[in-house]
């Protein structure tokens, strides 16, 4: 077995191998993954972390498949982290029928792919991701890209982990919009309507510059930042280079109070998933059968259960609030 | 002010005013209202409670409508809870503009509604909402109809509290397929295909009954559903006679391992939300100013951070596990 030393060392020379196994560690909350995960967060900040978020359907994984094939044409290195809800009924992941970038010569040992289950994740999925992302800015890549599928809570969650956050839209349906408008999706920092060769797309467009208009996101003191709407086809790569510039633009306008807030909720995420596992960890078979009789029957509520446990598991409460 | 055991029995005598006191004790954390309704909990068994979930725009408000008056005429009572995603940037609810059920002379008295913001929730929605739950439960309703705008996490969370989960789809996208394939949109006991005049409704009726041909909930030992796909037009009520009937006959194959299964995420929600609460009440500005510039300058980690908060605020981990 490797010593924690050399596994670091490793991530740091970017080995993919040594990645890849770091990031099972992770998923499966082993003790020594996590550690050497928690490790590698003193590194200096490195990687520009971009979150691509949108509805099923609106092109996300092509579009993605353009920036790689774009960014690996400028010499830059990426990872990429996909997160796939899975279903309850296949248990499996349902993307292995999208197309993902097949590397050419020219992309070995720069793209490094990476996809991870939303569901049944028992550490919580936002607290995986903020580790993973750690890690890939310890080996220094460039560009970092989280993908999520769909549109709630999950993408408000992984949104504070990103540095800018593009959203992906389509002409044909008004169904983004409005998952916009009710905060099911995050507004992102970046706006792009894909299938832009589809009808509505300028129409589109338009609305969401108007939607758009009074959100002027503060970046700094000085700086403010207008949401751009740009409309791309990502099969045949039309309006890619003017959204890596405006990545590359957004990269300059980063906010110290984004930065804290960020931060603020990375500890707290970390902070409720520590008292999660120990309570999932707390795994006592006899007493839940008890407990769900006792529910059931109406004996005791969920409220007086959850009491129990905690009692029962010798939580200590705060001496005093 | 009343005492506790007054308001309660208003509660079991149904009276609106007690019930939307108690609901917004509920929402705001309030102990003594959590209290009473924990106590409501322990009231037998009544409502049948329906979910109706699905895609923004699948027009989920016309039929929770359709079945309101439907109901209304049987003469039996609803209590409809509304789950609102709140924007982050206007602050308020979005659904303000959606047609809501205006009661006849005949529903007074009868149909009680009731709308809750699912976003900037402090103690979890889906505990806010199992509360509520007991409350109308405790009330008496004949039914109780929970609706939630949106596919993400927060349907996963609140499926499970439900009897029946009706999953409302439209002719037109393919997103909300993709977005059950996905996992994203739990799979539901019914599905209904709303806007059936819609070019599409036939092909789309025929694609979900395949996709649904091996997926037969086990509901009892030796009760089987088969998954409904039945086609609805919300906006004139064709369909809607037909849905109820499939409501009804689904209230008789209840499954005891859907229900312990039930119970034991009841309990588990309890509990992390008794956690959770624990320590957003520890606001201490001061420390929490610390450890953000210790993790911004990566002086610690935010695991670190975590565990100093926890330790620093007396949390007794358990003594062994």
């Amino acid at each position: 077995m490797a010593t924690p030393k050399t596994d670091n060392n490793k991530i740091k020379q970017r080995d993919f191998i040594a990645l890849a196994r770091l990031i099972s560690g992770i998923e499966n909350l082993d003790e020594q993954a996590l550690g050497l995960a928690d490790e590698l967060y003193l590194e200096p900040k490195y990687s520009h972390v971009i979150g691509i978020t949108g509805l099923p359907g609106a092109g996300k994984s092509t579009l993605v498949n353009q920036l790689i094939s774009h960014l690996v044409k400028a010499d830059k290195t990426i990872a990429v982290l996909a997160i796939d809800p899975t279903s309850p009924f296949t248990g499996g992941a349902v993307l292995g029928d999208r197309i993902r970038y097949h590397g050419s010569e020219k992309s070995e040992g720069k793209v490094f792919f990476r996809s991870m289950a939303s569901r049944g994740h028992r550490g919580g999925i936002s607290n995986a991701t903020a580790d993973i992302l750690h890690v890939f800015n310890a080996a220094r890549f460039d560009f970092v890209i989280v993908e999520t599928v769909g549109a709630g809570q999950l993408e408000v969650d992984i949104a504070y982990l990103t540095d800018t956050l593009v959203n992906v839209l389509t002409p044909e349906a008004g169904d983004d919009i409005q998952a916009i408008k009710a905060g099911i999706m995050e507004i992102g920092d970046i706006f792009v309507i894909n299938k832009s060769d589809l009808p509505g797309a300028d129409r589109k467009q338009a609305q969401l510059q108007m939607m758009l208009a009074d959100v002027k996101l503060q970046s700094s003191e000085e700086q403010t930042w207008q949401i751009p709407v740009l409309k791309t086809k990502a099969e045949n790569g039309e309006g890619i280079v003017e959204l890596l510039k405006m990545i590359t633009s957004h990269t300059q306008v980063q906010s110290p109070q984004k930065q804290s807030g960020r931060i603020q909720r990375e500890i707290l995420d970390c902070i409720h998933c520590r008292l999660s596992t120990i309570t999932d960890r707390s795994n006592d078979p006899e007493w839940w059968n008890q407990a769900r009789l006792l529910v059931a029957d109406r004996k005791i509520t969920p409220h007086q259960a959850a009491q129990l446990f905690l009692q029962t598991h010798k939580f200590g409460l705060p001496d005093k609030q």
